[in-house]
């Protein structure tokens, strides 16, 4: 699939990728890191892969839909570990995680 | 500086890297490939580098500055490349460098 | 698993990764560029899974097992991709990504 | 310069990758990880950059130098952080950075 038709899920992973690592940021920042660390780990592994699905998207990679399936696993990992904490940067990391887990399996 | 005061820059090295990685993808497709060894290679590294920056911004990287500084320099090369020709994903690709070269040199 | 269970499988990682990347830089240099196309492609494809397990490895990722099978699918493309050419180059990346390939299918 | 020559300085760059990720994910499972916090982020950007010049070096990348000047002051940051700490993967980190930041600083 060529780059544009891929525009809408680009925007998705950006997004994910950069609610990701700020949420990375922020928890590093919180007064119980420990209790933080498993989202941290999390964080890190689906930014990066967001983020490298991004670029592989773009360049046309062929393996895109294998790549996506591993995203979306990761994204809802991250998601599921996000959502035990109340931090509004792990709230928008939630709903970030959640729906780009969904555009990856609509293309996995 | 927050993420949030970097959503501009973002959204231009986000656009340069799929811009380069589109010119990439779209020179490995056309007739005259020798011709556009050396567009290929410079298309990869600004889209990496820009790429790398984006993730750095968002993670809140203590370095931002001087990867943008080595990042505003891959992309004037990637930008001079590009203009010697006149493809569609060249010319796009030249704005989308020029422009990023900027951006990273105001905070670099 | 530990990264030191993981040493030789490290530094099978890293063996294709250079062997790719070292192939890409010659393709990019060969008289028939257009012939390489796709061997540049699954070059860069390549290098960069491997690169990316590489880390996810060393940083004990929850996810190793999913992108190494990834990994083995593009390991096995990029060899026979690289099988069809007789540059030194190509040759020394078919043993690396079938080497390769082999030990990610031995952890997904 | 060709990969061959650098043969050196890509296994202390790997070297120092294995160890960033290795002190990140002993850090993260220390007791007091909230005094662990710097050297969480510091090992992520270290193991990381690293990880890009590897890469970069492997692909014949024009920008070799420019990226092992950064390279070199990430190391710095990371190894000087890592002191602070008895742990065995901290020292073992601070090692392989101050060495990384060598070797990068020779190429610079």
């Amino acid at each position: 699939m060529s780059y544009q038709q891929h525009q809408q899920l680009l925007e998705t992973l950006h997004a994910c990728m950069a609610a990701c690592n700020h949420c990375y940021d922020a928890c590093l920042k919180e007064e119980n890191v420990k209790m933080m660390a498993p989202c941290i780990r999390l964080d890190r592994e689906c930014a990066d892969i967001c983020h490298y699905l991004e670029s592989a998207i773009t360049r046309n990679s062929p393996f895109v839909s294998q790549l996506a399936s591993v995203c979306a696993e990761i994204c809802t990992a991250c998601g599921e570990e996000c959502k035990k904490h109340e931090y509004d940067h792990c709230q928008k990391c939630v709903d970030a995680c959640f729906q780009c887990a969904e555009a990856c399996k609509s293309i996995a």
